[in-house]
């Protein structure tokens, strides 16, 4: 039995990576004359990754670890001037307009009589409640979950929450890590829509091509073709 | 009737502003030297409190609009050494050791064969989890509710998940704008137990001296013959 959808938010309902890749373009580019680290925006991820224990995901860490990295590849020369940039680029992180990928909306609306609907994304709470606001979406989910981190145990108290067994629900998302490989473990159906702006620390893992349960989509519109055909194989 | 009563964590179950009070003493020093501000502090609240919109409540946007700060208030001249050590700082806050208030246990253990015991705590979420997680306390309580802001809607939404009328609930806390005024517009109890180390903004507004379900004790142990003394009124 297929009885409850669960849909990641954050690059698999809209753009939200490619902020973050421009933003670190935009930092690599205002620390260049100051640094003689080759590769700036390797050292922000090992920044980021140093600092998730703390800050876990999200804008206002992912400023943070910005700053941090910018004095560190500088040996502190960086002007402050260049700090101050960088808070208004962390601000703007948390203020991009949110554009839903081309299907979504129809694709919720048509799956919305037969199946449950649910919301799980990951990041800094004010942050996802504005983005879900201001995707228009919140009415479409049954609930709306904004976790810290997307691990197995995570998954199987949402499932519980909802009452649904994890064997009858199903995750759709563009990460690995958070969306496909913990709802696999547990015994749920996942479906990977990759997308071609990621984050690299998402996609660390081997894509399970073994699973019976695991599914791989190029775009959202493909979805309810392949709910269809999980359904008929049951 | 009353049959679920709703805490407070940061500064009514376990001491936090004050680690904030000594961070901003620390900040005030290290900047002194480089700035003409005199209330450093002051501005410090000024900033956060345009922040919150961006940032929400929390170590990560208070660390933010503190290195925003110390910037502005030295025309830039603040060395990056101490934008370094405010990062520490930052960090700090994220880490410092759950002290819980004496009483606290008793006072759960004993109002919870009675009453269902709810959490409604506001802040960065990942902070929170850990916080609540090292406060040994989760088992206590039915639901564990994070949330970005505590507004009546808010408020409503939590009762209604629990399926208890607002009107048979109380809110515990030390704070007046989140945990007092809110509860008490929709009809529930508010306990306020006011805390000597407070953040000031959590204290504006007019203490509702007239509300017959508004009550104020000194500490948490009190609690229960409050309690007592609301149900044996109805």
């Amino acid at each position: 039995m297929l009885t409850t959808i669960a849909f990641d938010a954050d690059d698999t309902l809209w753009r939200n990576n490619s902020h973050f890749t421009i933003t670190e373009t935009t930092f690599a580019n205002l620390l260049q004359e100051y640094s003689q680290t080759k590769d700036l925006n390797k050292q922000l991820l090992e920044t980021e990754k140093q600092n998730l224990n703390y800050y876990g995901y999200g804008a206002k860490g992912y400023t943070l670890s910005m700053i941090e990295t910018a004095i560190e590849v500088t040996q502190g020369r960086v002007p402050t001037t260049i700090i101050s940039q960088l808070l208004d680029l962390g601000r703007e992180l948390l203020r991009y307009p949110i554009e839903l990928y081309s299907g979504v909306e129809e694709v919720l609306h048509e799956l919305q009589g037969e199946y449950r609907i649910i919301l799980i994304t990951k990041g800094d709470l004010l942050d996802q409640e504005r983005k879900i606001s201001q995707s228009g979406l919140a009415d479409q989910f049954e609930t709306i979950n904004i976790v810290s981190e997307k691990s197995k145990e995570v998954y199987q108290k949402i499932f519980k929450d909802v009452g649904v067994d994890p064997t009858n629900a199903l995750m759709v998302g563009n990460s690995l890590r958070s969306d496909i490989i913990p709802p696999l473990e547990i015994g749920s159906y996942a479906v990977l829509i990759p997308n071609q702006d990621e984050w690299i620390y998402e996609n660390e893992g081997q894509v399970p091509t073994h699973s019976k349960r695991f599914f791989e989509i190029k775009n959202i519109s493909e979805l309810p073709k392949t709910v269809k055909k999980i359904v008929e194989s049951l």
